[in-house]
């Protein structure tokens, strides 16, 4: 990951340097406050007396002054707050992990308080021993780490209609990425003995809606983990503790939470949560059966709605987020004028497969309005779609899997609104 | 990062595999709870009743049952609360992202409670024009994402008469590794612009202490950022919300927090913080100018003193963590008898330039009493030294840069203790 901005040390500005004459607004502006700031002139109150010490937070906790980033549910969007969602501040966050006290919540019958002491795991079905396992037996097998993106299925759902949601936190906040410590799922059901006819398994949640999902075996032995630890920690009540589903690259309501119960079959199940819910309803009337993986998808996540331009004109910091559930995103491109002209975004951070990845493009504002769209392209080859050509092939019918280019006008104030351009 | 423990899907089991007969206790023990384990066989309430929704935790929190998981400081060790300091508890994470929330802190006057609208980072001294950048400004540089440890120089300082802190999170714990979102340094500077004679910087803290150190403009203008976001978010108020410096590999204290003040000069300062503290008294009287680098370390975090063996012989996974200020960790070696056979431990997650590496070795304890040591290789060559080869170099005057072999003796019932063996 250790990568450079490219730019050599420099007797000239970055500012200077990017803008020629209209970098003396800025340049200015900082100039005239080294003057008469009062701020930088008079000592403020933590300059002059001592602060808490370290037996005030064995842990800690933002600062109130951050007390506005926060996940946040869309009343209208889901009546029922027990079976709801909420969104990831994608537009507070930079670099590619998200905060475990910030991951988007989506239950299905609440927050499960579950006391490790009293959860087991139980393999079972066509395996050669079934077996139940205490955290402390998970504890006992071997462990990897890795950064995926969980990505609900309805990320963006919404937007199949149009322009709906003014702000990226409520049109892309279903998605978190973190770093997983976890047992590949291959091991535990090598442990159990999987019977020669044993071709699926069942994922089943200890929380009161039982949540249930199919996934073949092929995908079992492949990458999935279940996994312990997020960021390093025990995994969130909310995400699954004490022990949930990693799925990679596939949508986010497979990664069952608060993990139970594995049975290991010769076909689907087809279960409420894959037949009622999770299925794509095309134009003809038909509905895909699965839809699984994730695909390639990005976001400007500032200037966005929730965060306008406040500066003016002049030195502008674009960035966003892309993923894909097929690999990784070696390049974004990024239009300011509605994809008339495309740049190349400049990636920064870790370049890991199925995980998020940061763009940045820096660019001199000349005070006009825009119209911001970032396009991402995969390790497969597979280009980000724009929302119409999505439903040439898929209809108007769907609510899951939109992946489509999102577009922000910004006007000449700075301020950005959720648009759709044909 | 992508990594593999190398184990083939198989029909037979992991615990089987691994330990041939003795292998049955742990399969039988599992198998037996399927029969008649009433945590299984019952609901529990967590199965029966719909738990909060998402308006309950807009900033999520950890499980009441992780409450033992937090940074705790040593009473004896630092009487003055304000000016002191908490450890990490590096037996309770995995993987090598610290949580915020966890990561230790290190006060010369308490924790500074910032508000960012009042907040200036000035540039001045020997450049072509003194600036004084606000927060708004410096969201206006390019920013670059980068994993990197943070280590106290006095981390593992006790050590130095002997094993005397009974625990990993006491004598290792002065360390955290996050995700850091910053502009280099090197921009900054050119913004203001660095006149040829600028050699050496000081960096000064807004808190009460006025922490400053004298870092050489090479280093500067290298791998140093100016950061404001950790693991995705702003940086929490005791780690110098809402900027520090990054010196990545470099003692921790040269990492300032509450960042206000840059300073360029044309030789060091020599100010409190770099004369009566940070410098490595020799044996012959004489101290060490300057050390800046932190060198390759390893520690053991699990089996350790907080965190014994509790399940018994057979199947046990080992696990800990490492990491050098010179680059990265391509090798660990283990041992558990005390350095009469060494074993390589298996590397998962991330290998960063200067960033923490987690490592692991499975193996069947016997039950027997083991001495438990790890050892690291870093991608310079540099192998970490034993205690006893840092003492016949550098004397026994020493409190900072200890970094030498940490042993643990485990007990035949699982329990370990802090020793150390010529």
């Amino acid at each position: 990951m250790v990568e450079n901005i490219g730019m050599k040390p420099s007797r000239r500005g970055f500012l200077r340097t990017a803008l020629a004459g209209g970098g003396a607004l800025a340049v200015g502006s900082t100039a005239a406050r080294a003057e008469g700031d009062p701020v930088i002139l008079e000592p403020r109150p933590w300059n002059q007396f001592l602060g808490e010490g370290v037996d005030a937070r064995p842990y800690g906790f933002p600062s109130e002054h951050e007390a506005h980033v926060r996940r946040q549910d869309v009343p209208w969007l889901t009546a029922d707050p027990i079976s709801s969602v909420n969104f990831t501040p994608l537009h507070e966050l930079d670099g590619i992990i998200t905060p475990n006290g910030l991951c988007f919540e989506r239950h299905h019958g609440g927050i499960a308080e579950v006391d490790p002491a009293e959860h087991r795991l139980m393999i079972n079905g066509l395996v050669d021993r079934q077996i139940v396992l205490t955290m402390q037996d998970l504890m006992r097998f071997p462990r990897e780490n890795h950064v995926y993106f969980l990505e609900c299925a309805a990320n963006t759902g919404m937007e199949w209609a149009g322009s709906q949601l003014n702000g990226c936190q409520f049109t892309h906040g279903m998605i978190h990425n973190v770093m997983y410590t976890g047992i590949p799922l291959r091991l535990i059901l090598a442990e159990a003995g999987v019977k020669p006819s044993g071709s699926w398994i069942l994922v089943e949640g200890a929380d009161a809606s039982g949540m249930t999902r199919s996934i073949p075996m092929e995908k079992a032995l492949d990458d999935c983990l279940v996994a312990f630890k997020m960021n390093g920690e025990a995994l969130r009540p909310e995400q699954g503790y004490p022990v949930r589903l990693v799925v990679p690259g596939w949508e986010g309501n497979m990664w069952i939470k608060w993990l139970r119960r594995i049975e290991v079959g010769d076909q689907p199940w087809h279960h409420r949560e894959e037949t009622s819910k999770y299925t794509d309803l095309l134009a003809d009337g038909r509905a895909r059966r699965f839809t699984w993986e994730m695909d390639a998808k990005s976001v400007i996540t500032n200037p966005s709605p929730q965060a306008p331009i406040t500066h003016g004109p002049g030195p502008t910091v674009l960035t966003g987020v892309a993923w894909s559930g097929r690999g990784t995103i070696p390049r974004v491109d990024v239009t300011l004028d509605g994809g008339i002209n495309w740049h190349d975004a400049r990636m920064s951070g870790p370049s890991f497969n199925k995980s998020m990845h940061r763009f940045y493009f820096e660019f001199n504002w000349d005070g006009q309005p825009m119209l911001l769209q970032s396009r991402a392209h995969d390790s497969t080859g597979y280009v980000q779609p724009t929302k119409n050509q999505l439903r040439e092939i898929r209809g108007e019918n769907s609510i899951y899997h939109n992946n489509g280019i999102q577009t922000w006008a910004v006007d000449k104030d700075g301020r950005a609104e959720n648009v759709e351009i044909s």
